[in-house]
């Protein structure tokens, strides 16, 4: 095999890179999958209900280069030091594939067919999935490994600040989401300028920011 | 991105399908990457050593197919009854990508350039691999999901029996390795045939065997 068919298509909340989770589980953000036409079949799914997690083998978009870059600079590590690139789920890698354990959340019939309910998604909307499998946790589930750099450098959670007029602004089923996103500090790591504002695109609306210390202020949402 | 790159081959001890572990970590195999000489980099690996585990994403072979069949046979569910493909990890699916959790085992220069030793293998000597990423327990590791079907029909091991002498003929450092691929049971849930001899290619051998109730016993080693 080397030509990879997109069998479906996630839609979540982030409709740009900028505040996509940087893993899978992280946040409770949704996802909906749509299968393609071809690959739309209810057969296709039989028994997808015994299954608590889903893996998604997906496409990281924009990425692409025709050069083999051995390193990368993970964010984690502040952007300075640099890890072999399968020392690392960068994205700038060989075949740019994601992999992703997601909560399984139901099936629901839409217009596209039957489509496949998830949460703790970490793709952008709209991102091509490549393969679905049931998570098996007798061979799939490690808890005692070590996770490398990304353990020893995890960083704290932002307290997040929103005004009763902003949250309005929001959708009820999509607060407890955005909060979870920004308390995880969507920024690059190696940035910390107080005066900035940054700008979330999530469901549809723009929600801007700034960040100073650990305390992140939402000033507008558009 | 639709074309997938070989970034290296996996030498294993499973020269045919038959006897290759069900899934990744059910036994002890090794398995050393080889990679291909355009991502033959040390600088790739910087780092990999602050990881236990690592994910494989790799190319099964020899089942492509032009059409899209939405249900296959778990061999686990006795061969009778169907489950739709995302259900399952089931080889034949639209992309026929397999994904493995190993054990990092360490690095060996070779005249193949730096190679990574793997253990848990359930991939065939020289099955293409497309990624390897660090497993990352605090998004990887679900120990509490359910195992759905392939958790109710967990088989017993098999009690395997091998004379003194062709035990002999193993070489040392493969013989757990092969006890516990037997006890596995690599035959097909559906055979129970006590008279049938079958042919396992491990390691070079042939090594033959017979099962009747719960006990394997190795006829002959070729």
């Amino acid at each position: 095999m080397s030509e990879l068919k997109i069998i479906a298509h996630i839609i979540t909340d982030f409709d740009e890179k900028f505040g996509v989770p940087r893993q899978s589980g992280l946040c409770s953000a949704k996802g909906r999958i749509i299968f393609e036409p071809e690959y739309r079949s209810p057969d296709a799914l039989k028994g997808i209900e015994e299954f608590d997690y889903l893996w998604i083998i997906w496409g990281f978009e924009g990425v692409e280069s025709d050069t083999f870059k051995a390193t990368v600079r993970p964010p984690r590590l502040g952007g300075n030091e640099t890890r072999g690139v399968f020392a690392t789920r960068s994205p700038f890698r060989p075949n740019p594939l994601g992999l992703s354990s997601v909560k399984y959340e139901g099936l629901e019939v839409t217009e596209n067919g039957l489509t496949v309910l998830v949460s703790g998604v970490d793709m952008r909307n709209n991102t091509p999935i490549y393969d679905i499998k049931p998570y098996l946790p007798y061979v799939d589930s490690h808890p005692e490994a070590s996770n490398g750099f990304a353990g020893e450098h995890r960083s704290e959670n932002l307290k997040v600040e929103m005004s009763r007029e902003l949250l309005k602004l929001i959708p009820n089923d999509k607060r407890d989401t955005l909060i979870e996103v920004l308390e995880q500090d969507p920024r690059p790591h190696y940035q910390d300028d107080p005066e900035r504002e940054y700008g979330l695109s999530f469901a549809g609306l723009n929600i801007k920011f700034k960040v100073s210390e650990s305390i992140l202020k939402v000033t507008r949402v558009e």
